[in-house]
């Protein structure tokens, strides 16, 4: 083993993809196990990558007429035995709170006393308490269309958790709209998934294909579910933001129902969209390598690094000053809406320590300065998405004019890699004997020491619940969705009968 | 009553302030009790304030290096029991999680099952789960100072509620820091209350008193608390914000230790400070008036509305281009760090109607343009500072060119005002029966409808916590703060002894 190249993570994605997952989110210093159940620590810098992407995603929402407004975080048992597919879906794994008090028992512990008349919910999902308000702010077509999205942590009991991928709580923002016709309340469906695969492929570099689910993965009470699903690098897919069109279910649920011009009442339409802290999870894995962390420069915290190098403490003061100035002119640099974040790493640790550190939490660019640099008026460069030992000495001044460009082209880098990669293993696939080999992890485990998935197979498929579910039996396998783009009529392998266009089968998160 | 002035908001401040109260965030559409016991939804204006406040304070919270951070809303039950007085203080009402599951029982309802084995506490602040992680994030002099601050929701079961002020949910900020010497972590609180007093007093407008609380008023764990104290327009005090030296208590409950210089293990010092939605409630207080809200243009979500006044069809396309012509205009200017925020009313109601509506929610300029207004190239303009029949033509070029200092004159006339209010109703007791008298409700009620409170009390105090309570339990005044500022010493005029400086005495929210 001597020979293996070294890696800042251990161990490689080829030796264990899982673990390698959660040792670079380690390594990157992004989020911890807490002693909670489920429930994960989002340390600083994974929580600065949150708040990126809140920010860029909360712009798009404002800028397609939606307001943020706040709804409580308990949820009457009652609400949710109102729509009756919601019950099935949601009221089985949640947090129920029965107390409201705590007093010293005999033993000198605390213990909750005080149970409550009704238990409450902490909430799963918010429709039937959104809808709740709902059917109180709409009363007339005027109203209408009603655009909310709320930000906001929820809590769904899971057994087994993954860092980012499912938690039992999560933060996420949830959109509710209401809507005084069908096709308005598709339109917005469509629209906000169209939201989320922009900011998916523009922001993220996390290439999408945008599509509907079936029956067996719809959202329990959606008419209709759409959704955008990447292809991770174990070749998985992470379904990564979900739109539903609820048709006028939740409208009767809660009661949201309008005067239209006629004087008529009428039940409303409605629609509500997600995107979570799940989609870190997403961003580790389709762009990060085996040492550590890659970030796109969009949502990047910081995107350039700088690293003094001296050996005294008087070349200390000179290149500190140096590595100072040129943090400063890049800090009036703007990149993708904002400043240009540049900082100086002047903590007491070894060059190389540092060098590390940032590849593993994934900076952008790295600047390493040392006299000779300085003398130069020239810049050590590396790039975050080659090679930690690919460096570039450029004019200081040219850096700094670049810097913008810079970015991009590390952003349109990791988009085209990850398109390349979704490319490469995205199959049409048309016999039933080629679809199981595909999904049979024992091909795959020949040519890698762990099992790889295969990555998606295009299928035609004529539809059928139970066929995909002895699918799912058989081979873990699902459809992920019913592609937008649509496609050529052909035949169903596994039935014979006709298909209307292929569907995406793969193994999911 | 006929001749009553008319106002926007029944009844007024005199006539029964708490009402009124209610009424001013009903009338400006900030947010709704909900039917989940204490909660309240925060409508889209209140959460656009909200979002507001928070972006100005976070700002100011990075450039004090601090970073955010999000830990669990769930706490287990013997987290709580680590550090005695918090127990005392916190664990008395709160939500406990007892169950993970629901299931459907023989009456076809949804019950609890799958008991956990230990209980959860929705948290009531985070103290013991964030220094839980705090003790491994912690280990050496290397790591301080540790800056966190978390934007969340917190729970905590109160009996009695008001929006805003007092609701079992509510958002808002926590911060913690870790210090290696005392020094330091007296520094931070004293800082970050010094934050706190320069967002209340520069961009909400509302006066502040800093100061120490007494030992009864300390938060459960804390060796000293400091807060900054309003005065609302009922004359009673709303704490606003507390910052917390929570000495090395916190860090012996959650073993927060470090490795010293000298490699000596020791305790860290902690602080932690907080504010919360209830600095809505106390906008609210300050600046509102019959009318309903005022809100400070550097805070508002809305700058200025401009509303077409228009007759016929042919009228309305021309008003509304000239509107949509002076919007962007303005739009284009800045004001408090972002971008003037001016929007045309086209909604299908009546101009009177319109007028009211935006008194009601406080914008701070309402501008009427018409045919008139078009010709002479003028708008007429009203601020909302002044009464709403106050209004001015202004050439539209000079309206435009000068929106920042008019803005901005309304932001410091909003101040002055509360000053001179809080100013008028403090007064310096130096005898026990002038307190009494000036804390007796009668006193006052002769000259008002309903009681007002009567002030602010400056009166020495030589600081026995029995003295405190015994007047608390006469008069239901507590000293709100020793303010920092200090002043001559005295004599108490309770018990004849010597006083150091004045106190604050007030009845409060």
């Amino acid at each position: 083993m001597s020979s293996k190249p070294r890696t800042a993570i251990t161990p490689t994605r080829a030796e264990n993809y899982a673990e390698w997952y959660q040792q670079v989110i380690r390594g990157a210093d992004l989020a911890e196990p807490s002693p909670v159940r489920g429930s994960m620590v989002i340390k600083p810098w994974g929580y600065a990558l949150w708040e990126n992407m809140q920010r860029v995603l909360d712009d798009m929402f404002k800028a397609t007429g939606h307001q943020n407004a706040y709804f409580p975080l308990f949820i009457p048992l009652s609400f949710l035995q109102k729509e009756a597919a919601h019950v099935e879906g949601f009221a089985k794994e949640c947090a129920v709170v029965t107390h409201h008090r705590l007093e010293v028992g005999p033993d000198g512990k605390l213990m909750p006393v005080g149970e409550l008349e009704e238990p409450l919910i902490v909430r799963p999902t918010s429709e039937t308490i959104i809808g709740d308000a709902f059917s109180r702010w709409v009363q007339s077509y005027r109203d209408l269309p009603l655009l909310i999205n709320q930000w906001a942590n929820v809590v769904r009991w899971e057994m087994r958790t993954r860092l980012f991928l499912r938690t039992a709580e999560f933060l996420w923002q949830e959109g509710h709209t209401v809507h005084a016709t069908r096709e308005e309340a598709l339109e917005e469906t469509m629209r906000m998934l169209d939201v989320y695969a922009t900011f998916a492929e523009e922001w993220m570099g996390m290439p999408v294909i945008k599509g509907e689910k079936t029956a067996g993965e719809r959202f329990p009470g959606a008419d209709q579910t759409f959704s955008i699903e990447a292809m991770m690098q174990d070749r998985k897919a992470l379904q990564a933001g979900t739109s539903h069109f609820l048709g006028q279910n939740f409208a009767r649920a809660s009661e949201i129902r309008f005067l239209d011009r006629n004087g008529t009442h009428q039940y409303a339409w409605t629609t509500s969209w997600g995107v979570s802290t799940r989609m870190i999870g997403g961003l580790i894995m389709t762009h990060g390598d085996d040492d550590g962390l890659v970030l796109p420069p969009k949502l990047a915290p910081t995107h350039v690094v700088i690293i003094p190098i001296f050996r005294s403490d008087d070349e200390r003061a000179r290149v500190l000053e140096y590595c100072h100035g040129v943090a400063r002119e890049l800090g009036a640099q703007r990149y993708a809406e904002r400043r240009v974040q540049a900082i100086v790493d002047e903590r007491e640790e070894r060059g190389g320590d540092k060098i590390w550190h940032w590849v593993r939490k994934g900076v952008p660019l790295r600047v390493e300065i040392g006299p000779r640099d300085i003398e130069k008026d020239a810049l050590f460069v590396a790039r975050r998405d080659r090679s930690p030992k690919d460096k570039q000495s450029i004019p200081r001044a040219q850096f700094v004019a670049d810097i913008g460009a810079i970015l991009q082209s590390i952003q349109d880098a990791l988009f085209a890699r990850a398109q390349a990669f979704r490319r490469e293993h995205t199959h049409e696939i048309d016999t039933k004997e080629d679809f199981y080999a595909f999904f049979t992890p024992e091909r795959v485990a020949e040519n890698a020491p762990t099992p790889i998935h295969a990555g998606f197979a295009l299928t035609h498929f004529s539809g059928e619940v139970e066929l995909e579910q002895r699918i799912k039996d058989e081979l873990s396998v699902t459809v992920r969705c019913v592609p937008l783009e649509g496609g050529e009529p052909g035949i169903c392998p596994f039935t014979g009968k006709p298909s209307a266009q292929r569907v995406v089968w793969a193994k999911s998160y």
